[in-house]
């Protein structure tokens, strides 16, 4: 997506090899007209798979996942992130490792808001190691949904996410393929 | 606005004098049209303050908050809540108490997403003790913006958040205020 790239490169703030900041418009002020654009985007590539279901995970994934599900006209659902288990009859819970924070949280999801052959989307703001995504679709495959399609917006190319994620036959689309980063180099597949 | 009293009433889970589960529209599972719907009466009530930026409190004010920027035209600026305090020259803080769960935390954002002058709508999904929207009031004035209005989805009108930014000389617009709780009772103001 060529409007986000330019953005990236405009105002994205490549810290290191690893960390890019792009709280202008994606992740602590947010650019609403650009994250419609990017729900055209998603709804354009997966828009014949009869997705009845947005969902993403809490809390930087949530604007560009509630444009997306406006664009699809349906239902978004936020899995919550928990720092300690809090098992329950009601929720779906799984354990997930973060890189980033190099700490584990709990992945918990509402039974009710999940059913029985739900065709879900998940939009997620970053793709990197791919393990929030794992245990989004742990809890899926428990709720007997079917993961349709994951829609990223930014992907770091150069971390493991997308190997895991198509190792598991899942329709991934990442708005802007980074292959590169590293302090002032920003640079795309 | 009757139809989200309506959604309350018949999808609202009142569990004690203090607890109303909104789970299934606003905070787990987002109904999107009613967030638009949300988003046109705040317009409605705002369109003449000249707002120039929508900012909410992660993370469940950011959907109706992202409705709200949408409808406006404008940016939104999402402050973050922190565990412990992060003292940078980059960043506004202030803490602040959270009754709901009986403890503190730092309320945060940087100093380049609020800039002087700003007529700022500030946008959360419920309004109880007030506390939140105090303290991000600290901020704005720190920042030499000027908060023009607070737009609340669910008001706990026995509690006393209105009184305290009535007194401020704040205007503000909440669109269901819940005058008593209790297990499976609701009624409105």
């Amino acid at each position: 997506m060529e409007l986000l790239k330019k953005k990236i490169l405009d105002e994205g703030i490549a810290l290191d090899k690893n960390i890019l900041k792009v709280d202008s418009f994606l992740n602590h002020q947010v650019d609403v007209n650009l994250m419609m654009d990017i729900s055209t985007e998603f709804y354009n590539y997966f828009k014949l798979k009869k997705i009845n279901k947005i969902v993403t995970i809490e809390s930087s994934g949530i604007a560009p996942a509630f444009a997306t599900a406006y664009r699809f006209n349906v239902p978004l659902v936020i899995l919550k992130k928990q720092q300690s288990s809090i098992l329950s009859d009601e929720l779906y819970e799984t354990k997930v490792h973060s890189f980033t924070k190099n700490s584990d949280y709990m992945l918990t999801a509402s039974k009710k808001f999940l059913n029985q052959g739900d065709n879900i989307l998940l939009i997620d703001d970053f793709l990197a190691n791919g393990e929030a995504v794992l245990g989004a679709s742990r809890i899926f495959k428990e709720a007997n949904c079917n993961l349709a399609g994951v829609g990223i917006v930014i992907e770091k190319s150069f971390q493991p996410g997308r190997d895991k994620i198509e190792k598991m036959g899942i329709d991934i689309y990442s708005l802007a393929r980074i292959s590169k980063l590293d302090k002032n180099v920003i640079e795309f597949k």
